[in-house]
C-alpha cells in the first residue's frame, strides 16, 4: 500500500483494496435491492445499495475502522477523537471498541438522540456542544492536545476514503453478479468522502458510469463548487432534516478528487427525502434516515432520469428517531399515490 | 430428484438443495444480521435473518416459485390458484409473473391494504373474500375446476416446503462464514411450512440445533399440538395483529414433518410482536411486520432464553400497512426504555 495517495485515480486503488481486505468479517457487505414493483411504476431499474445494514446504522464503520486499523498500535492505544453529527461517531466508537482504545466523540447537542444514544453505547465518552456558539473543530483538537488521543476525521483523511470506496467495489461486484452495467450512481454527499471513494473505485472498475453526489437543498455546497472549479460555502442560515450530511462546505481533500471523479451533482429538498423514506419503507422494508434518503429521491423524483435506465442508489445510514420516520411515513399517507 | 419425499429426513435433502439451485438468481440471499449493541443489552448474541428483504417482501416467494418451477409446462400454462392472507399471495403473483402464466389469488378483504395492492400490481387477479362466511378452500377449488388452473398451496405441499428450506440451507452456510454454531433457531409458524423446512435442512446440516416454531397467542396450535402429539384446532374467536401467521391448525403434510423435527413451540403475545418490530427498526434497520417479528420477539422477551448464548431468529416479512407499524414504534415510545 502507498503512504500516500497521488492525484491520479489508479494510486487510490491499492488503498481500497487494501481497505476491503481489512474489513472483511467486521463490515457487513450489505445486500444491492431491487424492487420490480417501484421499477414497474418507475419505468426503469432502482436498485438500493443498502448501507443503513451496516454496523452502526450507517457506511461511516467503513471509513473509521480502515483509518483506525492503519494507526500504528503504540499511537493508537493513545486512543482516537472525533466530531461528527451522529453517523461518523458511531462508526468510530464502534471501531475503537473493536481495538479496545478509547474513543472521545465531539457531538452537536441537537444530534438525533438515538444517535447519541448509541455512540455512548458503543463505549465512546460523548462531550456535546452548541452548533451555533462553539467550533467542534476546536474542541476536537483540545481534546487531542490533552490527551494524545488522534483525530479522525469524517472525510477529509485519505485512509477515511478509502474505507468508504469499499462500497463501490462491492456495488461494481453485485452489478457483475447480476449481469448489471448500472447507467449511474447516486450517492448521498456531506463532506465529500463517501462520493470520493465511490467514485474513485467506479472511476478503475466501471469508467464511463457518472457518479452524481446528490445534497439537499441549501446544503448543495458540492454541487456548487463542482460547477464552479472551485470549493463554496452554504449560507449559515440554512436548515435541513438531513443532519448526517449539513457540511459547511467541500473537503479539502475530498474536492480535488471529487472535481475529477465526479458528474454534476444533484439537489432534493426535504419533502423529497421524507417521501423516499417513506418507499424505503414500502418496497423495500428499510429504515432510512433522511440524509441517507437523498440518492434515492434523487431517482425518484427525475432529479436523475431513471426512464429505460438502470439506476444503483446507495442508502448511506438509517439512524434515525421515531418520530421523524412516523412523519415520513405520514406525510406519504397524506400524499395519497405514493411513487 | 425423488418424486415425493418419504418420512425420513434426510429423504427431504434433494428436494431443498434442488429447490436452492432453482432460486439462484430469483431469490435474494437474505443477509444475517448481528446488532452489538442489542447484543450488549440482552447478554447474548441474536442473529435476525432478514427475509423480510426477500423479493415480494417475505419468504413465500421461495415456497412458491419451486412450487410452479416444478409443474410441466403443458400444465403450467393453465395457470395457477392461491388463497392467501397476503403474503404467499404476493409470492405466487412474482413467480406467475417470472413464468408468464396467469395466477388468480383468493385473499380475505380485511387482509392489510399493501397485501391485496401488491398482489395486484404483480399482475394477479384477486377475488376477495369474506374470512367469517365464505370458504377460501371453496373459493380455489371452484377456480381450479372452472379454469384448469393448478393449486398452489401456501404450506400443505413438499415443494413449497422444500422451498422454504432454503432459507434453512443459507443460515447454516452464513453462521459457517460467521464462525458461529448456534445454540437456537426461531421461526415464525403458521401452517407450518416454514418451520418445517428450515428445521429439515438443519437437522441435516447442524443436527442437534434446536428449531423452535414462535406462534402468537390464541394461535399457537402447532405449540400445543407438538405437547399434544396430535393436530389441534385454534379457537375460532382469537384474534391477532400477526395476520400472516393465524392459521386454524397445523398442516397434514407439515405437522408429521415438524413432529419429528421441531424443539417445543413458543407464544408471545401482539404486545411483545409490536416492540419486536420497534427493536428491528431501532437495531437493525428493518421494517418487520407483526407476524414476522414473533420468533425476534420471543428472543427478546426471554421466552427463548439468549443470555450467553446465540440464537438465530427468522423476521420472516416486512409487508406492513404504515399505520401498524407507526403504532408499533409510539406504543415502544411510550413505553419508555426499549430494551
Amino acid at each position: 500500500m502507498p503512504s500516500s495517495p497521488g492525484s491520479e485515480t489508479q494510486d487510490w486503488l491499492p488503498r481500497i483494496t487494501d481497505a476491503a481486505q481489512r474489513l472483511a468479517g467486521v463490515a457487513v457487505r450489505t445486500p444491492l435491492l431491487g424492487s420490480p414493483l417501484l421499477d414497474d411504476r418507475l419505468g426503469g431499474r432502482v436498485l438500493v445499495k443498502a448501507e443503513c445494514l451496516q454496523r452502526t446504522g450507517s457506511f461511516k464503520l467503513r471509513g473509521a475502522f480502515t483509518k483506525i486499523s492503519r494507526i500504528p498500535e503504540a499511537e493508537r492505544r493513545r486512543g482516537v477523537v472525533a466530531f461528527s453529527s451522529g453517523n461518523h461517531a458511531q462508526g468510530v466508537a464502534a471501531a475503537a471498541r473493536h481495538f479496545g482504545i478509547p474513543a472521545t466523540i465531539v457531538m452537536p447537542s441537537d444530534a438525533p438522540a438515538i444517535k447519541i444514544r448509541n455512540t455512548r453505547a458503543w463505549g465512546a465518552a460523548v462531550r456535546l456542544y452548541d452548533r451555533d456558539r462553539e467550533s467542534r473543530e476546536a474542541i476536537g483538537d483540545a481534546i487531542a492536545a490533552e490527551t494524545g488521543a488522534i483525530l479522525v476525521r469524517p472525510y477529509d483523511d485519505p485512509d477515511v476514503i478509502s474505507g468508504q470506496g469499499t462500497i463501490g467495489l462491492e456495488i461494481v461486484a453485485q452489478c457483475a453478479e447480476a449481469g448489471i452495467r448500472p447507467d449511474a450512481v447516486l450517492v448521498p454527499c456531506g463532506g465529500g468522502g463517501l462520493s470520493a471513494g465511490i467514485s474513485l473505485a467506479l472511476a478503475d472498475r466501471l469508467p464511463g458510469v457518472p457518479v452524481h453526489p446528490v445534497e439537499p437543498a441549501g446544503f448543495d455546497d458540492t454541487a456548487r463548487s463542482l460547477a464552479a472549479g472551485e470549493r463554496l460555502r452554504n449560507e449559515e442560515t440554512a436548515s435541513s432534516l438531513c443532519d448526517a450530511i449539513m457540511t459547511p462546505m467541500p473537503g479539502e481533500i475530498t474536492f480535488p478528487v471529487n472535481r475529477r471523479t465526479l458528474a454534476p451533482g444533484l439537489v432534493v429538498d426535504d419533502a423529497a427525502a421524507l417521501a423516499a423514506m417513506a418507499c424505503g419503507f414500502s418496497d423495500f422494508k428499510l429504515v432510512i434516515e433522511p440524509g441517507g434518503a437523498v440518492a434515492l429521491a434523487a431517482a425518484l423524483t427525475g432529479a436523475c432520469p431513471v426512464v429505460g435506465r438502470t439506476v444503483v442508489v446507495v442508502a448511506s445510514g438509517g439512524n434515525v428517531d421515531a418520530a421523524v420516520f412516523v412523519n415520513a411515513l405520514e406525510t406519504a399517507a397524506k400524499g395519497g399515490s405514493h411513487v
